[in-house]
C-alpha cells in the first residue's frame, strides 16, 4: 500500500540536512575537546539560560535547536571526554555508539520484547557481555538496564524471590511485612547502590551487613562467615552477599571464590559488582584475581562504564534466567503475546515496561573494537593506573593508599609529614577541577581522605599522568596560601 | 593548554562522514516508513543475523557498522513509527528528539548532577512538563526516568517512605518486616506497572487493592471508601490511592477530584498514573475530566508517549520533593559535593546513580512542537480517537466498548450477533498485523475481549481509520474460513 506522506511533522530533507550539520558538530565536539579545560563551572548567565527557559509558544526549527545546542550545550560538557578526566567511573563515548544513536531514535522501538530487531539485537550483545568475561550464559540470562544501579534492583529482587521461595512464602504476593529480616552483606567498600537496591526492595538499610575489609580492602570472608552465623543465631534470614568486582575507591576485586564458599554453604545468592570492573579480567595476568566471578548467581556489568559505550547502559546477567522472570514477570491481558517464545518478554525480567534501545549502541561500540580492541583498552587503562602508582611511590610527596587491581589508583598529596593532610586532600579534588587541566574526585579510604584517579580513556597518555601530579601540587600550592 | 590528539579512537574526519551518512539513512527511514508494511515478522534469517552473531576479534570500521544498521536493523522495526501503527502506547519518533541524540551521546555526561548542562537543562524540562499539565512545580519537584513504570516506583516509594514516618518509624532504615502491611488501591483497569511497583518495594501483591471501577471504566469512588475502611478495620495500613489519567485499555480518566477527597481524609499519598494520559488536559474541552490532577502528590508523565520523545523518557513529578530525596537520597563519600546547592543531585531523587541525558531530546522535542504544537497533536489525535467512535457506531458490524476521553477507542467487532465474538475479537489483532496494512493490539475489557486503537502520531489521517476498519473486516474473514 502506497500512501506517501511527511514523515512525522517534518520533511526529510530538514531532517537529512540537519542531521550532517548534527554530525559535523560532533566530530568537531569529539576531536576539539582535548584542546579545551576539561571542565570549567557553568556561567551563571549560561546555567539561567539552560534552566530558566520558557517553553516557546510556537514551535522552533530543527536547524535553531541545532545551534541552541551548540552554543549552550556542548560548551559546558561534565568533563569525561576528556583525555585527563579521572573523576568517578565516567568514560568517554566509542564514536560506533554516537553514531548509531540517531538510528536508535529513529528506530525508537520500545524492547519491552516482541518481534523486531531491538530484542533480538540485544539477545546477541547481552551474550558477547557474558562471554567477554566468561560468566554463564543460558539463554534469556541477562537484560540491559539504564545503568548498574538498576541492574542491581533487578539481581536483588531476584535473588529476594528466590530465598522467600526457598522458605516457602512468595515475597512477591505476600510482601515482607510478618516475615524475618533479610540480610545482604557487602563490604564497607561496596557501591551505595547495592544500599540503595536494598532500601528500595524494603529490607531495611539496617539489615545490610558492611562486611570489613584486609589491607587491601577485599572483603574480609572470615567476618562474613562470622556475621551471618550471628545473623542465623538471631533468627534472621541472611540471603545474599554481593562481591565487588572493581571497588569504586581503590578498584579492588573481593576474593570472589571464597565468597562463592560461604554462599554455597548458606545457601545466599552470589551477587557480584562489576559494574565498573568485570572487564578487568581482560588484563594481562588479571584473571586470578577475578576467580570465582563465574560461579556467582549474578552479575551487574556496566556498558557504559570500561566499556565506553554512551551513557545509560548497564546489564544484568543472571545464571538462571527463571530467577529474574520469577522475580518480575506480569503480563496484563493487553500485553500478552502468543509469538513471545520460550523467553517471553524481556519486560519479564525486570521493572521496566518501555525499554529503549540500549543494545544499537553497545553492539556498535563492541564490534568498533572488537575483542582485541576491548582486549587493547583494558590493558592501556589498567596500565596507566599501574605507572601512576608507580609514579605515586616513587615521588617522596605522594602515597599510595591502596594496590592497583584494575585502573583506579588511589593515593594522596603528602607534601609533609603529620596534621592537616585529611583537610588538605579534601580540598584538593575541588582545586584541581577549577583549574581545568586534569579532573580528579575524592573519597574516604581506610578513614583518611583519599584522592583516587580512574582511567577509561583510549587517549590517555603517560605524559597526562605527570600533569596530573602536578597540577596536584600546583592545586595544593593556591590552597595552602 | 593545548594537546591535540585523536577524538577517542577515531579521527572527527571519519565520524564526520559516517555522521552525514547516518542523517541520510535516518531521514530516509523516516521518510519511506509510510510506504511500507507498518509492521512485519523478522524473517529466520535475520532473525539469526541480529541474535547469533558473534563478537569480532578485530574491531570494524563505523562505516561498515552504519551499514550493517541500515540493512538488518531498520527494515525490522516494531511499527510506531508508521502512521497506521494503533498498537499499546508507542509514539512515532519526534524528528528534533532524533536530530539531538548524537550530541547527546557525544556530549555524554551523567546526569546524576553536578555543574554542567546536563543537569540544568533537565530542571527547565520537568517543569515544561509540570506546566504543560497545570502541576504544581517547586524547585527539584521532579525528574526524568527511563519510563513510567520507573517514575511509578519513584513516586510509590516516596509515598511509602512518608507513610511510614508518619507512623514513627522509617522504612529505609528499618525494612518491612515487622511492620503492618500497606496497602495501595488501584482500578482494575490500573496500569501492571502499578503492581510491578508494589511488589518490587516489598509491600506484596495481595495488597494492593483492585477497586471497581463504573461504566466507563472510571474508579468507583464509593467503593474505594468501602475498602479503605475493611483496611483499616483489619489493622492495616492504607498509604496511596492511584488514579489513573489515561488508562492504557480504553483512555479513561479517573474521577480524580473524588479521590484527592478520599486521599485527603485518610492521609494517603495521591498518585496518578498520566504516563500515557496526563497530557490529554490539553484538548479542546477536556480540562474538566482532569479536575482534581493538581491535587495529587506525584504524578508519572511519559514524554515517549504522547509528546513523541524518542524512547526511553518518562517523568516523576512530586508535590514535595522532600519526599523522593527522603525516599532516596544516599550520598556515599566519593560523591559528596560541596557546591551542589540546595536541590542536591538528581540522583538523590531516585535509583539511578549514572543518569543519561534525557533532557536534550526532550527539551529538543517540546521546542520544536512548542506549546501550541503539543496542543494541536494532542487535539488532532484526541479528534482521531472520537471519529474512530463515531465511524464504529455507525457501522453495524462493530461495537463501541467505552467512552472515548483521551486517544483510545476500545471497540470489538461484531459481523454476528451472539456467541464466538471473543475467540474472533481475541485473534483479531494477530491476523491485522499479519497483513500490514495496519497494527492494532486488543485487550479484555469489562470481561469481553476487545480490540483497541490508540492515536498518537501526528501524521494519521481520516483515511487511516477507514482503512483499520477495513482492515479488521478482511482479516476476520481469513479467520473465518
Ligand atoms: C562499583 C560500582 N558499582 C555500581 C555503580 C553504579 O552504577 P550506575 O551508576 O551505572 O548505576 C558504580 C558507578 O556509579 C560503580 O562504580
Ligand atoms: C497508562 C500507563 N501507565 C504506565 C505505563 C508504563 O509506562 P512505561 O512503559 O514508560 O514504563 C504505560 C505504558 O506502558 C501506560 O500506558
Amino acid at each position: 500500500m502506497i500512501d506517501p506522506r511527511p514523515a512525522n511533522g517534518t520533511d526529510g530533507e530538514d531532517l537529512r540536512v540537519t542531521g550532517a550539520k548534527a554530525a559535523t558538530i560532533v566530530a568537531g565536539h569529539l576531536a576539539g575537546l582535548a584542546a579545551r579545560p576539561v571542565w570549567q563551572p557553568v556561567p551563571a548567565a549560561e546555567r539561567a539560560w539552560l534552566t530558566d527557559q520558557q517553553l516557546p509558544e510556537a514551535g522552533r526549527a530543527l536547524d535553531d535547536l541545532l545551534e541552541d545546542a551548540r552554543t549552550h550545550v556542548l560548551p559546558h560538557p561534565m568533563g569525561n571526554g576528556h583525555p585527563r578526566f579521572f573523576g568517578w567511573v565516567n568514560s568517554p563515548p566509542n564514536p560506533a555508539g554516537v553514531l548509531v544513536e540517531p538510528l536508535a531514535a529513529a528506530f525508537n522501538p520500545s524492547c519491552a520484547g516482541g518481534d523486531h530487531a531491538g530484542p533480538h539485537l540485544e539477545r546477541a550483545v547481552v551474550r558477547w557481555l557474558a562471554e567477554l568475561v566468561a560468566f554463564p550464559h543460558p539463554p534469556g540470562g541477562g537484560l540491559l538496564t539504564s545503568g548498574a544501579s538498576m541492574a542491581t534492583v533487578i539481581c536483588l529482587a531476584a535473588a529476594r524471590q528466590r530465598a522467600a521461595l526457598a522458605d516457602g512464602w512468595d515475597a512477591r504476593e505476600e510482601g515482607l511485612s510478618g516475615r524475618p529480616p533479610m540480610v545482604l552483606y557487602v563490604t564497607e567498600e561496596g557501591h551505595s547502590c547495592l544500599h540503595k537496591a536494598a532500601q528500595l526492595l524494603g529490607l531495611g538499610a539496617r539489615h545490610v551487613r558492611a562486611v570489613p575489609v584486609d589491607a587491601a580492602y577485599r572483603m574480609d570472608v572470615g567476618a562474613l562467615r562470622a556475621m551471618v552465623a550471628e545473623d542465623l543465631a538471631a533468627g534472621l534470614r541472611p540471603f545474599c552477599v554481593a562481591g565487588s568486582a572493581g571497588t569504586v575507591n581503590s578498584g579492588a576485586v573481593d576474593p570472589l571464590g571464597e565468597i562463592a564458599d560461604v554462599a554455597a554453604e548458606h545457601g545466599l545468592w552470589f551477587h557480584v559488582d562489576g559494574a565498573y570492573g568485570a572487564l578487568g579480567i581482560l588484563a594481562d595476568g588479571a584473571a586470578p584475581h577475578y576467580a570465582g566471578l563465574d560461579r556467582a548467581d549474578s552479575l551487574a556489568l556496566d556498558p557504559h562504564k570500561w566499556l565506553g559505550v554512551p551513557v545509560g547502559c548497564g546489564c544484568a546477567l543472571l545464571r538462571d534466567p527463571g530467577a529474574a522472570r520469577a522475580a518480575f514477570s506480569l503480563v496484563p491481558s493487553y500485553l500478552i503475546d502468543d509469538n513471545a517464545g520460550e523467553l517471553g518478554w524481556f519486560a519479564e525480567y525486570g521493572p521496566e515496561q518501555t525499554r529503549p534501545f540500549r543494545a544499537l549502541k553497545t553492539w556498535a561500540t563492541m564490534s568498533h573494537l572488537g575483542r582485541s580492541g576491548i582486549t587493547s583498552l583494558v590493558n592501556h587503562t589498567a596500565g596507566l593506573a599501574r605507572r601512576l602508582a608507580a609514579m605515586v611511590e616513587e615521588s617522596a610527596d605522594f602515597e599510595l593508599l591502596a594496590p592497583v587491581t584494575t585502573s583506579i589508583t588511589a593515593f594522596r598529596y603528602r607534601p609533609h609529614p603529620g596534621d592537616g593532610l585529611d583537610t588538605l586532600n579534601r580540598a584538593i579534588p575541588g582545586a584541581v577541577q577549577a583549574r581545568g587541566n586534569a579532573f580528579l574526585t575524592g573519597t574516604r579510604l581506610g578513614g583518611s581522605d583519599a584522592l583516587r584517579a580512574c582511567f577509561l580513556h583510549p587517549d590517555t597518555t603517560e605524559h597526562d599522568l605527570a600533569v596530573l601530579l602536578d597540577e596536584i601540587r600546583l592545586a595544593a600550592k593556591t590552597l595552602r596560601t
